[in-house]
């Protein structure tokens, strides 16, 4: 171990000495312009269509009663151990600086779950959107980043079974609705039936979870390459993991449920009984919620996360053009408020998360196909002048507006040729221009433009305000 | 070299042997549930006031035709190396996890800098409403923290000179009048007229910034303070320093402008000459953008951070009440973009930083004083059942009003008393309740309730929809 660290710190060394050399040897070393791997700027216009994507959300959050929460984006190292299993590997670690150990969050529910347990809250109805962080080596021409926005919908209380649950199916219903992706599908599985079929397959059940986020990699691998991580990585016979191969192909509505009900060997297992019980009355309240025409039983389903311990879900597009998998995901974590108790006293919890990064991806697409040009500012006035000079009658004109609570702007150098400030207002979408020129000063008038139409018409004024409404 | 390296890793290992004798001997360690040092969650009471405060600042912002970016959280260390000045040892390091060597942002405006040298933009007018992080060791009672949001605003471009400047002190008056925080006053100095007061007080050139960056801490320390560290740690005679006691002093209106012109000792500068001639522009425009009653020139106001070179400026509040320093500051720096690129070829900016984590709390101790409570959800309709098992029902008249676009929400249980939900529409000031029960089912009606006036009336249920939107 230690001479294996030793290696390590010679490796550095080595590295050290080289990058000096460098700087010594050759020229002065150049400053590599560029974000850190795995992230990106957003510019205005990404901006603009993000922020409208977001504001979207969070009305069908709203429409649904939650309250909004926020948690540093950093948290102490031992708060994130143990909750990911596999990926914990991807948790980016701070650099430590004398005081705590910490780690940048992985997803939005370890904090939260932590939250609740500190503030001893025992029902919540939260959303919350901000950044996550993982050290994965993301294909970022498919839309995915190393940082990167979740928009998390949770419901945490101990409530009667399912109807928090189907809630948040008719959420990610309602999200994708108002979001205008094209048509989707939301794909539910139990967490239960998954334990029960391992089961009834021969699995040992501390192999469960290994055995799941196997099955996680369906929807990117071919059943072989995950038959083999079954075998060859997580040590199960071939048999059982046939077995496995057969339910995982089956997927339907709820006629699913009844066949599944006939399986007298899968039927031996409480767990399996109790998972389909779940995922029925599910199944009612979706239609009650009007969504069952958007949920399909998918027994491939399982989700990556250590955490889940009832109902989980996956929101996918279905369109022809838009192979970007899944959308939003989620499922009950009944458990992991426990987790942060000291008498593990917990919390049930379901939630979901939107995937907003991929949503940003197809509509960013989709306008470009259209060649839809978004607006990045509000301005409704700019403030022009014709001649020379006249600066100064720009600035008290805008002060006017301002206190108005008109959006308006100026050019800011003094002298600018009347033309390059019209061009500018067609170009950025401006819809009204005020002309101050020498002869409208001497009258005490304005010329009014309408930038659309290119008419103008000359105004009092006084009248200014009132005239500049009128049109907006 | 190699030999320090093993003997410390022996140290990290000794250590790692003593926590895991303590895990062993003792109890089993507890989770220390906390946030990191420094930090805070924020529940849905300070969530409502933090949007309702960024939701004005963005309005003024786009008021004054901004657009918005995002960069990542953290940059590449090298991007933020030799910007902060004395302040770089408060950077939050990421830990070298193999790969890049990344910090976490300190402010937006380095991370801007970079992304318009990066994207090379020549011109941007720009708002960036985001976290920043600094390892202080902050005093939380007084509303610093290691992670606090930044509102920022700037004109990058090559315009006439303080047209873009005089704008930011009226955006930065427009903000503070918004957000009601009582009376404020707007502080401005220039940069080189402080470099000229340097020069005349005998101070030489190298050390200007390392003075600036005590003179700073003014607002804080007394003078005599100020003068052990400029003297002790910057190394200054006593006779300079002396000096620079009796400019830093001075404080006033435009008259001010006019007692310097008469030092002939300071005109002997060009620094300070040209510092005083753009005080003087700025002045007669903050005339023409009406907010002269807000500024007044103030030699004490240094600004800490390297890379100013122009106007300077902090608001502060005036209020008997308040005793929490400056609000927001901001100012010019045309070299930091230079910085990034190859050339040297820079791109003037201004702008300014809105201090809202000290408006959150004086927001927040006066709502407090006042019994204001804020309402932490928007749900305008509570579906309630008056008798057992009628949850199903509730289910199929909350599709209804979602798909209205109504906001509405019930209890998760299947079975609870109607007292206890009325209770609760009450306790959060959700105005409407829509209560289903035997009778009313069975006349095919509904009882609306006004939770205010605690009336009820009936309702068809084919008028629901119409009924609720004539009352909100």
């Amino acid at each position: 171990m230690s001479r294996l660290k030793i290696a390590e710190e010679v490796t550095k060394l080595l590295e050290l000495k080289a990058q000096l050399g460098e700087k010594n040897g050759e020229a002065p070393s150049k400053l590599l312009l560029k974000t850190p791997k795995g992230t990106r700027d957003y510019g205005p216009e990404q901006m603009a269509l993000r922020l409208t994507v977001l504001d979207k959300i969070v009305a069908v959050f709203k429409k649904h009663g939650a309250e909004t929460i926020d948690t540093p984006i950093f948290e102490r190292k031992e708060v994130l151990t143990g909750k990911y299993g596999e990926d914990s590997k991807l948790i980016y670690d701070l650099k430590d600086q004398g005081g705590e150990i910490l780690s940048l969050r992985y997803d939005l529910t370890v904090p939260f779950a932590r939250y609740l347990a500190m503030g001893k809250i025992s029902s919540i109805k939260r959303y919350h959107i901000a950044k996550v962080y993982r050290r994965d080596n993301p294909s970022t021409t498919r839309g995915r980043y190393r940082e990167f926005y979740q928009c998390d919908f949770d419901i945490a209380g101990q409530y009667d079974p399912m109807i928090p649950d189907a809630e948040c199916i008719r959420i990610i219903s309602e999200a994708l609705q108002s979001l205008d992706v094209g048509p989707y599908t939301i794909r539910l599985n139990h967490r239960l039936l998954l334990d029960g079929i391992f089961a009834a397959c021969g699995v040992p059940s501390n192999k469960f979870r290994a055995v799941c986020s196997a099955i996680d990699k369906l929807d990117k691998n071919s059943w072989s390459e995950v038959k083999k991580e079954i075998i060859e990585e997580k040590g199960l016979d071939e048999s059982s993991t046939d077995k496995i191969g057969i339910y995982v192909s089956r997927f339907g509505g709820i006629e699913l449920i009844s066949e599944l009900r006939e399986d007298s060997e899968l039927m031996k297992y409480e767990s399996a009984t109790k998972g389909l019980e779940s995922m029925e009355l599910l199944y009612k309240y979706c239609n009650l919620l009007q969504v069952t025409d958007k949920v399909i039983f998918d027994l491939s389903l399982a989700r990556g996360l250590d955490y889940y311990t009832g109902v989980i879900f996956e929101a996918i597009l279905t369109g022809d053009d838009v192979g970007v998998g899944s959308v939003a995901g989620g499922g009950r974590y009944d458990n992991l408020v426990g987790m942060f108790d000291s008498k593990h006293k917990s919390i049930p919890c379901v939630g979901l998360s939107l995937g907003v990064e991929r949503i940003f991806n197809v509509l960013e697409t989709k306008l470009n196909k259209e060649g839809v040009k978004t607006r990045t500012t509000e301005v409704e006035v700019f403030v022009a002048t014709a001649q020379k000079n006249l600066h100064e009658e720009r600035m008290k004109l805008l002060s006017i507006l301002w206190d108005a609570g008109v959006k308006a702007e100026q050019s800011y150098k003094r002298n600018v040729k009347l033309l390059a400030q019209l061009q500018y207002c067609e170009e950025s979408g401006i819809p009204l221009v005020i002309i101050i020129g020498e002869g409208e000063l001497a009258r005490g008038e304005l010329t009014l433009r309408d930038v659309m139409s290119r008419t103008e018409i000359s105004i009092p004024r006084a009248h200014l305000i009132e005239e500049i409404r009128k049109r907006l």
